[in-house]
This record gives C-alpha cells, structure tokens and sequence, in this order.
C-alpha cells in the first residue's frame, strides 16, 4: 500500500521549472575527448581541427515538422539530430558537437522531454557527436531549434558538378514520403514505410568517403531528389538527368503507392525526409561502395527524367 | 499618378515564400574572410584557429523575449545577435559567425523579416562576425533561434574565481532592467532605460580584456547581477559579497525607480538583458580599464549584499 505524499513528484515541466528541465536533460547527455567545456557555462568549448568548422542549423516546430501523435519523444529527438548532422554528411564532413534550444508549453510532461534529449544525443552518439549546449524556454507548441558543427578532411559543396559527370546516391529513397502519404490518410502501415518517416537513418559513413572519392558536388535528399538536384543543378550551372529505371522502389514505397494509386517514382523522385545524399562524381572517379548511379549531368540547366520535365509536385516550400 | 499592377508587388513572407525570403535575407548579410561557405550550402564553413571553436545558443519567442509593439524589427534583430555575442564574449572569446533559424507567421511583412536581419548583421559585424546560414520555416509565433561560434584567446569559465579574489563589473547595470519596468507599466520613458532594454550595448571588447588580464571567472549579465553571480559561486564553490555602495545607477534607474516607489539598487543587482560582463580577478592582477570593483570573494557559499542576503527576487526562470 502507497501513501500519497504532501508534495507529490513534479510531473511537468512547469513543475519542475528551468533549472530542474535542465538538470533533467543535461543527465541524458554523454561527452567525448573534443568536448573542452560542456554545458552549464555561457558557451561549450569544443576542439577542432585545422580545417575549419562546417556549422547547419534546422529550426523544428511542432505541427509542421513533427506531431505528438505520429511519433515519439525519442523518435523526434532522434530525427531532430538525424536532419543536422545529415547537412555536416552532405558537405563530406562528420559533426563533433550539437546545440539544442527547447521551447515547451508548462504542461509537457518531463519524461516527453528527457525522451526527446536521450534520442538527439543517442542519434549524435552514433558519429561520435555530443550536445555541449542548449537554452529552454516556455513556448506555446513545441520548438526544437538545432545546431550542429563539424569537420570534414575535404569539403563538398553544391557548386561543382562538371558536365560528363555521373550522378549517384546511397541511402532511403522514397522510404519516409511513402510514410509520410500513408500516416497522413489515417494508416499506420506499412510499418517499413512509416517507420522511416519517423526516423531517419543517413548514411553517415558516406558522405565522407564521398569526399574521398573525388565528389564533385553532394546534398542531402531533404526536400526529395529532384527538388535537392535542382539546388546542385542552378548552383553548378549544369543539366542534370535521371535515369527512372536505375531505382528499384521498396516494397513498402510500392504498396503505399498501389493503396494511393499514385506512381511509385512520385515517392523515388519527389519523398522527402530521407537524408540519403547525391553527388556527383568524375567519369573517372571510382563511385564508392553502397551508391547507385542513377543519372548524368550534361551542359544546360534544369533537371529532367528520362529526358522530360517530371510531371509533378517537386517540393515543399513553406508558406506555399 | 501611378496605376496599379495587375500582381501587386508581394508584401508578405507569405506571398513572396520561402526561397524568395531567403533571397531577401541574404542580400542583408556581408562576408569576411574567415567565410569560406556562407549560405546556400547544407552547412556553411568557417575558418577556424588552433584554440577550439566556442558554440552557444539562444531560442527567443515572441511574447516572451520581445514584443514587437515594443521594439523595432531592427532592433529586435539587433538584442538577439547581441545575447549570443555576448556569451561568446562572456568566455574570454570573439564570435566569427552565427546562424540563424527564423519562424514566423504567413502575414509578416517582408520589411519586417528583412529589418530584423539587418539589424542582426549589423551587431554580428560590430565584432567582426558575419551570418553565415540559417533555416526558415511558417510558425503562428515569430521565433527567433539563434547560435554564435567564435574563439578565445584564453577561455574563461564560470568556476575559476577564488577566494581573495576581486569581483569587478563592465557595462550597464540596472539600466535595461528599469526600461523593462518602465515599459511594463505603459511608460515609452524615461529614453535611456526604454533603450537600453530595446537595444543592448554589451562591452565586446572587454570579454577578451579580461582574459588576458587574467580574469578566474567571468559571466555575461542577462538575469541579473545577483543570479548571473549565484552561477559563478555554485560552480566555483566560494561566497561572493557584493558592496552595494561601489554603483553609481544611471540617472534614469533613479528616475524610474522614483516613479514606481523601488530602490534603484533593485534595478541594479538583478536587473536582466545588460549583457555587461561581471569577472573575479586574482588581487594580484591589473583590472583593465573601464571594469569597477564592486565586490569580493571569500570562502563559503552562495552570494551576499554587504554581507546579508539581498531582500527581493533575485532572477527570472521559466515557467516559475
């Protein structure tokens, strides 16, 4: 038998106040030989190299990038890591530390939140990251604001695709928008599909030896392929074309596609949330293992399937 | 006489949309020489010296960090560039760049969006720092996420300071504190307070000073002289007693605190958004110029006016 206390246990984050939410979240977070000064100080303080800091930052709102009753705490805080560390990927680098600021309405439970923090330093664990420093504040829907910085040996920008170059990619394509599709009619299923909407899983390893292998241009597929292609494409000043059949969909991509009656490529080519990467590499750069070439870059502009304009919604744009 | 277009120029973020106020934000930022990427990229890319990169965060939401009846765009862009600024100034270091991730509703003004951000980069430049990337999304509330990286010299932390040491203050102190009152009650006066809590002005060049003068610990000023002090006593594990007679207020800390029957010594021992540095300095070391010793540090715990506890609250916390 359990006797109710006079004080019972905070519960909320309104409860447990600023400082407690911190201590809370702080008690989830590793650290690691770069991190100098982790956080409690006005600023963390982490080592780098001679080669400079990459440094991205994604603001995270609840109800546009995220909701409650699709995906988990953890699942969120995950992805919200995933999304960062993916950009310091796409430039050939490997991030070493991450921020998070946190807005919450009072009524959030603390578990949502401490969650939320184990699966943002659980996701930056896995290439060697850390959360050095944060800031929270009361918010009236939740707000995850990330910042990742890190190092690559050779950076990748968008600018370099040469004409003759082969286009390839490594990582979900299709996976996390066929999810998306899905949840947003009410299913929960297929599981592979979903699932992936919820978490990401970017090749970290790749965009690294990307860079190695002569990379002459790479993003990250956020927006869908041929949104992010586009970017590579206006920025590099080049054509870029798609080859349609050097993908083979997931079956997951395929029953979503079936139920909705919709092209299977629409979700290959358009899905975004994936975090795969695609880049450009040199006709006689050895495209490393795990990449399909799916593509060519030639003189002109604009990018095209098979030849054609792709007959579709290529991207989202906020407030459109 | 002019005559009306048949598509009126777009007035709002959400007319002009997403990559349209990107564009319009971008053409406000400069560059500098340790920008090797600046926006456009997945991640930016700053050059980066032998000491380690300094990273801290800030998330400012409107209604709770700003109002816009009562700030400028400009000067709304200004404090959140200068609250970063000033943690990496707060360690002893410079900030060399900073992101921004900006929400905000479909009905902004584009003016609005643009005001702010040259108000930010305008700060950022007063130390050399330019905006190097950042994220927009659509939000109902205006956010504001904010991350500064820099480096140091020497780095100066929270819980360095000693017993013996001198505790000695640089900037406004008090002054924001009594704008923020003044502007709670309805009053747009007295100018030098309503100011001074619109647009910070914290002392960068001072953080540096400090520590190549050999500062034991040193924090920024943001809740209070009283509270900002408590971190630096718990971390260091000492007392710090302040003398209440080594401040001058400002004359309209006087004028407000008149007004609304406080002691203007309220104002100036926990009066929040100064952004002034307050450090402990061994008695051996020279103080540099512009710093005023207002205090002292002696074994035992926690912080003390004249020797007794300050008799008032002593800082603000979320959600409390």
């Amino acid at each position: 038998m359990t006797h109710r206390r006079s004080t019972p246990e905070p519960t909320t984050i309104g409860e447990i106040g600023e400082f407690g939410l911190i201590d809370a979240v702080v008690r989830q977070l590793g650290t690691g030989p770069l991190v100098l000064i982790g956080p409690g100080d006005d600023a963390a303080h982490v080592a780098t190299g001679p080669e400079g800091t990459l440094i991205s930052t994604d603001l995270l709102i609840e109800g546009r990038h995220f909701r409650r009753d699709w995906s988990s705490a953890h699942e969120i805080g995950t992805k919200a890591a995933a999304c960062n560390l993916s950009d310091i990927n796409a430039m050939g680098g490997t991030a070493t530390a991450l921020t998070i600021g946190f807005g919450a309405p009072a009524d959030l439970p603390i578990e949502w939140a401490v969650d939320m923090a184990r699966g943002f330093e659980e996701e930056a664990a896995r290439v060697g990251a850390h959360v050095v420093g944060g800031d929270v504040t009361s918010s009236e829907t939740i707000v995850i604001a990330v910042t990742a910085i890190g190092e690559a040996a050779r950076v990748v920008r968008r600018d370099g695709a040469q004409p003759g170059d082969l286009v390839a990619v490594v990582g979900r394509t299709g996976l996390a928008g066929a999810g998306f599709a899905a949840l947003s009619r009410g299913f929960r299923s297929p599981k592979a599909a979903v699932a992936a909407h919820r978490v990401p899983e970017p090749p970290y390893e790749a965009g690294p030896e990307a860079a190695a292998a002569g990379a002459t241009s790479m993003t990250d597929i956020s927006d869908g392929l041929l949104a992010d292609l586009g970017h590579v494409a206006e920025a590099s000043a080049v054509a870029i074309d798609i080859d349609p059949t050097a993908f083979t969909p997931p079956e997951a991509v395929l029953t979503v596609a079936e139920a909705l009656q919709i092209d299977p490529l629409t979700f290959v080519l358009t899905g975004g949330d994936d975090y795969g990467l695609v880049a450009t590499f040199p006709p006689s750069a050895l495209v490393p293992t795990g990449w399909t070439v799916v593509g060519s870059v030639d003189k002109g502009a604009g990018v095209t399937v098979a030849g054609a304009a792709f007959d579709g919604d290529t991207g989202h744009q906020h407030w459109r």
